[in-house]
Formats: structure tokens, sequence, C-alpha cells
């Protein structure tokens, strides 16, 4: 340690204790050890435990293990309870879980007497991959935000070294009081999931032959109706006081525009409609763009042969031009053996993309800015 | 026309008059243009028009046009009154028309008298891209479903001619009587617009930071919340009646969630999120996955430098290894100059896919089944 050359690519020194060897766990472990950090896991599996020291994620747990920071990612509900033994059994290390609602698990925590003065919790946004050890990958957290969510009773050093944790793994550090935390996931996350199962919930009652109709934007809308119930149940239970609100105000806009379309010709009624769709145009307008920022892209159609390949020569000879795609969506044709490709530039590239594109014979659909 | 070689490649022997010049009429006049049919366009506004015939879409009309069939393609408001007025004017002639909504037109059409023996409505569901003729394109329809609205009133040969136009247009004709359709759509565009809108909304009281959270679910399901409120004015009063029933039993549904969430450790609270959470999986499994069959297929995550090249690069690797892909995505990172593409394949092709990638150096996230 003396030569700088070997000095670790690291902030965290370790050991990290993680507690849980879910596909959250898992993956906190392989990105610790890709960094040289000695990982200690532990799961109420044994299972499970040793799948994920097989994976590469980490070893069993010794006796005289003393961990610098534990890492509790286990299911919601047995978090406080988990985070509160290991406080105990590890008396010198800081402790921290990755659950997706933090205001209740503080309060949980002081109301057993917990020594809330080495605990600090936080939250990666990096929950819509599946579960399980298998899953998990050492680069699952790069470029997605975490939330540290501080609070008074903690130190700033013992706060850091939860910052160092998600650094290390690549995140971008957020930090954020429980509270405040627990209010924003209410409105980006727990609502839209509540939104998206009330609308997929819907489609059980639609007429088979309107199914064949879908496009792009139901299934879009009710992607995440998908989602595992056990683990939403869990989420939504433990924040409820902040989801409430969401939806008490989505029903009160959804009830003027159910009693607008009782009577749509009615004075007022078409006003109602409008005035809801202008609601929800200002705010996704507020969604910030890509790298942050709330930048309009041009958004070109391609059309291509549904087969191996075409979308790799259209996209390498997009590269080819110089031009940086911003997003790309593949669009599902029902029935037909062709492929549509929407492909996202800056502005002042699209022009000459278009241009390149059909002097090349590419079929192109559609472009606008 | 003796010459078998020279005989066009085309159902519709014409001609065709389009009345309206935006996006779908001009498109319409694109596609046709292309398999050689005489198309003759109108629009209210003569500039729009003759962006239209300098665009190609079609010639001007002349005081002796005989067209065989009209295509209606103006705002939902004015059809009826277009395709009224057109059936006097072209007494000879077979309409049709492209609004969301069907079955309010055929009453309003019979109510007026006019001729219906000699309309069929139609609605090609390609209607997310952008208004007016610029973003017009011979191929908007090529794979896309079309709906038939047939009717009793009207001949079997009458209908076959409507859809010959969608045939001509590269769609799939979809068979549907008009109550049948605004049901289907209700279900599978107009209910989850609303539902997309009133979750966007909400966005508007989000605290700052919470946006800077956002990931792939809140965007998904907030994606068509940013359409154009004057169009869904026109659908959503058109089609009240039956987007009404899906909105109320959603309003139904988000009660009993209300209820439970005001007291989530209630007994019965945790099973209500548990029940609408598993009805939402339900309905969206119904959604048919890509060329129209309900195959699920695999995800594989990579995360990729976010510069030009580099989405093309993968996609060639995987294209030269003869995997097709099914679905593609790209996403946001916010603040990290990093992309993450999502490619789903086959099954079966999953894992040939994940060992050639990593042998490869590519940066796996996840891959899951």
């Amino acid at each position: 340690m003396t030569d700088p050359n070997s000095a670790p690519d690291r902030r965290l020194p370790g050991p990290v204790r993680v507690v849980g060897a879910g596909l959250l766990g898992a993956s906190i472990g392989l990105g610790l050890r890709e960094r040289g950090v000695d990982v200690i896991l532990a799961d109420a599996s044994p299972a499970a435990l040793a799948l994920a020291v097989d994976y590469g994620a980490g070893r069993a747990a010794q006796p005289d293990d003393n961990p610098q920071l534990v890492v509790v990612a286990v299911p919601p509900d047995v978090t406080a309870e988990v985070v509160a033994r290991e406080l105990v059994a590890f008396p010198r290390a800081i402790v921290t879980d990755v659950a997706s609602v933090k205001s209740g698990l503080l309060t949980e925590l002081q109301r057993q007497g917990a020594d809330i003065t080495r605990y600090v919790g936080s939250h990666p946004m990096a929950g819509r991959e599946r579960s399980g050890p298998i899953a998990a990958r050492a680069d699952l957290f790069t470029g997605r935000p975490w939330v540290i969510a501080r609070h008074d009773a903690v130190r700033y050093q013992d706060a850091a070294c939860v910052e160092d944790l998600a650094l290390d793994l690549g995140a971008t550090v957020v930090p954020m009081d429980p509270e405040t935390h627990d209010r924003a996931v209410a409105f980006v996350s727990h609502a839209p999931q509540l939104v998206s199962t009330l609308m997929g919930s819907r489609l059980r009652d639609a007429p088979e032959g309107a199914l064949g109709l879908a496009g792009g934007g139901v299934r879009d809308v009710t992607r995440v109706a998908s989602s595992d119930p056990a683990l939403w149940v869990q989420i939504i239970g433990a924040n409820a006081h902040n989801v409430r609100p969401v939806l008490e105000s989505l029903r009160a806009e959804l009830d003027t525009l159910i009693e607008a379309l009782a009577e749509p010709s009615a004075p007022g009624s078409r006003r109602a409609v409008a005035e809801a769709m202008t609601a929800g145009n200002l705010g996704v307008e507020r969604l910030p763009g890509k790298h942050g920022t709330t930048r309009r892209f041009s958004q070109v159609v391609v059309l291509i042969d549904d087969r191996p390949g075409q979308i790799a020569a259209l996209l390498t000879f997009i590269g080819e031009l110089g031009i940086n795609l911003e997003d790309l969506r593949l669009e599902h044709s029902p029935g037909a053996q062709i492929g549509i490709v929407e492909v996202s530039v800056v502005p002042e590239a699209e022009q000459r993309l278009v241009d390149e594109l059909e002097s090349a014979g590419w079929r192109i659909a559609a472009a606008w800015a």
C-alpha cells in the first residue's frame, strides 16, 4: 500500500457486509468485489447465499468479521428489523439499507431505540430488473441516481461512508431527507405504478378483438403493470401516506372527466377534457430529458425488414454519419414482417439524417421536431 | 392494359378523392400515387392543398372529376358534415373516412338522411405521428391494423373497395362493426390516453427534486400525456359513452386502493393492493406480443458508452450472430454519459447472446427471461 500505483481505485476501505443476496445485494457485492473490497455476504436462505458466493458477489461471514459498513438489502417488510439487528451485532459499523421507502424505517428504528447515529438509509433508483442473484450485475447502478437519506442524528462523516458506497458503484449521489424522498418517489414511482396497474386491470374486460388494435400508447402506459405484486404490496404499504394524496388528486380530476363524459356536448364538458389534457402536457414537460436537461429531440421513423442485421445496418449507417442517437425505439407491427425504428437526434441533425437516409435508400415513415 | 406486364400493382383502379391534406390524407395520397392511382386532393385551406400537391400527394380537383372512392380525412368534429357533402357531390362514389370514432358518425349520417349505402367508415391505427402534410409518408400505414367499420346498409362489394384502399397502402384489414370498434379503442387507446394524462397532470405538483429521480416507469406511463389537446377533445367527446364505463370501473378500483392506503396496516388493506396488482398483471398479459402472438421474450441489458456508433456496433455484433432483435429500448441515464440498451430476443437465443457479448467484452447489466 506504500506504492501509489497499488492504491485501490475505490473510496470504501471495507470490509462491507451485505445482508440479503437478491438482485440488489448481489449486485452491490459484485460491484464492490470488482474494486477489490472485501465483501461479506449473508442471507436467510443458505441456498441463495451459496449461489451469490459462487457468483463472485462476496464471501460467507466469519465469527470475527469487523465490517466498516453493513448494507441491508432485504424485502421492505423486514428491513427495519434486520437493520436494528445489524446495528447491535456490529456496534462499530455504519448501517444502511436500500429499501424504496425511507421515513417509516427511521421512525421505526427510533421507536425501537436503535442507535440511529450509525444508520443512514439509502435508495438506489435501479429497481426495474427482475429479482434474484442470477440477475445481479456489477454495473447495475452505473449512472443511476442513488438517494442518500441523511438525518440530523447522523454525523457528516458517517453519512459520507454511504455516499462512498454509491460512488464506488458508479451511481450519482442524490442527498435527500427521508420524507422528501418518500414524497418524491410517490410522484415518480409509486403513483405511476398504481396508475399503470389500474389501466392494465381494465384490459381484463376488453373485448378480444380490441387487443389486436393495441399500439405503442397502451403498451407504454401499462408496461410496469406487469411488476411483482408481492414486492409492491410492501412498497405501497410503507409509503401509503404519500401515495394516497397523489391518488386522491388524480381521483378529483378523474371525477371531473367522468362527469364531463356523461354529457359530452353540455357546456363546459369540452373545456374539462381540454383542461385535463393541457394539465397532462404541462406535467410531462417537467420531466428532465436525457443527461438531465429538458432539451427536445427530433424523431425520425424508419421502416426496416424484420430480419437479423437490419437495425444494426441502419445504426451503423447513422453512426458513420457521426450523428449520435439520443433515443431509440423499436415498434411492434402486429401481423407484419416489418420493423419500425424511431430514432431521436438533436434537431440540428434531423434534416441531414433524413437526406442521407433517403439517398441511401432507407424508407422513412415520418420525421418531426 | 392488354399486356399483363403493364397491369398496375394495385387493387383500386381509382380515381380516389382525398378530402383533407393533413398527415393522414397526404399519406394516403402519397401511398396511392406510388401505386399509380390518380389521386384528387381537396382541403379547406388552399395553402395546405398547394403544399400537399407540391409534395406529390395528388392533384387539385377538376370540375369533371368522377372518383371511384372518396376518403374523408378531416378533423373528427367535421367528419360527418364532410362525408354527407361528399356523398351528395359524388353520387356514384363510395365514401369512407379515417376518424378515430365510428358509430356516432354513422348515426349522424343516418339522421341527416345521407345515402349510407355508399358509406363505409374506417380507421387506420397509425395515429401517433405529428400533424400536417410535411410529416406525411407513403409508408405510414404499412403493417398497421386498419379497421373497416362495415354496417348492414352497405353492399359487400362496396365495403371491399375500402378494404382495397387499406391493402393498397400496406395495412392489415380488420373488419369490425362501428360500435365494437368504438368500444375497442376506448380500452386500448382512449382510456389509456386519459389515464396517462391524469398521471402526467400529477407531475405538476411534484417537488422539483422528485423529477430528477424519474426513471423509465413514469416516463412510459406518461409518454402519451404530451398528445395534442385539440385533437383529443374531439376524439374523447365522440366516444364518451364508451370511454366513461372504462373510467368508471377504474375509479371503483381506485376508490378501493385509496381506502386501503388510508389504513395500510388494517386487515384487508394489503390484500386490496395485492389484488389490484394481480389484476394489472392479468390485464397486461392479454396484450399480444410482436407479430400478433403472446410469446414472451428474454431481455438482455447492455451498457454502452454514449457516443456515435456504439449502439450500431452492438447491433452489428448481434446481427452477425444471426440473432433477431424482437424489441429494443434505449434508456435514459440522467447525469451519466452512458447508454443502457435493452434488447429482447427469443428465449432460446438469450444464453448464447449473453455468452457471446461477454466474450467480446460488452458490459451486460442484466438478463432475464
